[in-house]
């Protein structure tokens, strides 16, 4: 069995704040993440998925395919975009890093089929990252 | 002469659109940078400073002072906010990497009082930078 | 369960060299970096904790929570540090980047509390790194 | 258990294309890597390999007769050359990643002694990369 | 004045041989990179235009552009193709890291509409780059 | 003309402090920097050349040749060394990196023969490094 990873990139606007707590409380837990004019980030995608390789081709799968539907699914709905407001899978869900890397793995799996998806790793900053594995 | 920058990095929101400008035409000018409801980057921000080093320190500046400066001036103001709508100094400007960096050297300029301002640089994202010599 | 990681550094003087071996066998085994007035790296510490998001927060641990352990129980004892003569946590231990990434595993592991350490990866250069995971 | 990561890399001209096709079919699957007079990469070599430090040394392994034992098996076969003219260890193969990760792992895997060879990672671009565990 | 940079990547075979001197003299100037069957890189390129942001949308140049300019002149004409022998601007030239910048800097030249092109910046690998100002 | 530049990296030892001044002295002004025990980095060195290709072989200098002068004079001098005790040129200097910097381009220019030496730019860490054009 064989892993191979794509990386995508996208930009863009979120907040971590629930709008049942009051503004004092989600700056005391959630701290300049909180902020109500928003922030943003570069986040970095790296999709694996596993499998064997085919052997006329020796490809696991056709990358082409592969970063076309990471665009289509992810890239497409959320670059340039801001996380809680302009994205459909992430509607009434917190934007964190790890709520973030979860609801990606949930779009994409229903769409690789030529092999197995093995995770996503989400860079929220060059300091932070989530991975997420099923 | 020698030349000495300190990195530091700041994640803030931001969108390219002239309010005196219809949604359209911001778009037709813009692309995706004018979405309404923002995005946002990872920015990296490189400061370079000029002069000839202290003979008794070796030191050209004391990089936790340069860094206390950029700290104040600009990272204090800008990290984790929108930049169009948070920051003083971007008030009532256009918010491209051009404009803001221009406007993070007016800030940093009448603070650098031990070494000549020599560069502001600003990366937007990994592809696209901008740099500024006063 | 979801995996979060969290990059810092330090930077360090260190020597690899056994007190009860000549400069000669220390130098066969551990070439320069036997030398005996040190030398130094930039080193990269990833702290990964797992668990499961809060669903009320959608974190799985307060970044600035963990950020603040690491800081506490290593950072403050080793950044601008001799490891062999100044880590209280590596006396009498071989300075290897194996050796300094379990201790520090081991200085981590009693704090991390609201979720499970993981792994402690530790870049010595850009070119070689350790990972333990207990 | 411990796990130790020596990075290397090289510089190599390769194209996918089979000789039992056409020209047409090789660029219907395999896009403008087929290009006939090829194209090449900075490929970036991660090997991976584990077991228990020596309590004399701190050393899970030496890791200049781990970077040798790359040179020799692998930079020497391969570096400043045509992956699919040049090395012997792919000749007949598709010169793809995921190919050229599972051969660098079998000329590899007889010369690692002290340890257990645990993982190679092959990075094509900072896009692409694959992971092979044996 | 501000300074304004794109960063763009391509992926190349060649070679650096003379054709009127022998393979020996060509290895005895060349080393390894006159291996006859080619090797390659993944070329990135950094092009620098200058001049004054406009005052309504804050922007030197659109960027996007400036990135088609890139990828019409050079990266449709050079990626994943073989340096020597597939672009029509470095045929009869050597494939050197510092004729290919100023040949990119010629194509790139007479296309730039709105700004000033500043530099042409060419990194072979990441140890090896060039610059170059006209 | 044209610039080119290559890359070697060294990891070494030192401290900020003058023998002249007392601990705590050192203390206030070099701060965790002046620690008695030393501390260290990873050194990057970017060394850049300037002139007129050669109309034969393409290229500026030999890198090859560029590379062996940084070895033997710089490289071999303080790679895994203490800089501020082992390393002939910094002797009775203050081991910052601006007086760094100007001492490796006082040891590389009587040796750069081919091309003019135009610049040395030393990383002591990714946020932190100094430029010197003579």
């Amino acid at each position: 069995m064989i892993y191979i990873t794509r990386k995508e990139s996208f930009n863009a606007a979120h907040k971590l704040a629930r709008t049942d707590w009051s503004e004092e409380k989600n700056l005391a837990v959630f701290g300049k993440c909180s902020n109500p004019n928003w922030h943003g980030h570069n986040y970095e995608l790296f999709v694996t998925v596993k499998g064997e390789p085919d052997p006329e081709t020796g490809f696991l799968v056709d990358l082409k395919v592969l970063k076309q539907i990471i665009q289509t699914q992810i890239i497409d709905k959320i670059d340039h975009r801001n996380i809680n407001l302009d994205v459909d899978f992430m509607q009434n869900k917190m934007a964190s890093t790890e709520i973030l890397a979860i609801e990606i793995w949930n779009q994409l799996f229903p769409h690789i089929k030529d092999a197995e998806l093995h995770s996503v790793k989400l860079y929220e900053t060059q300091n932070n990252f989530v991975e997420y594995f099923g």
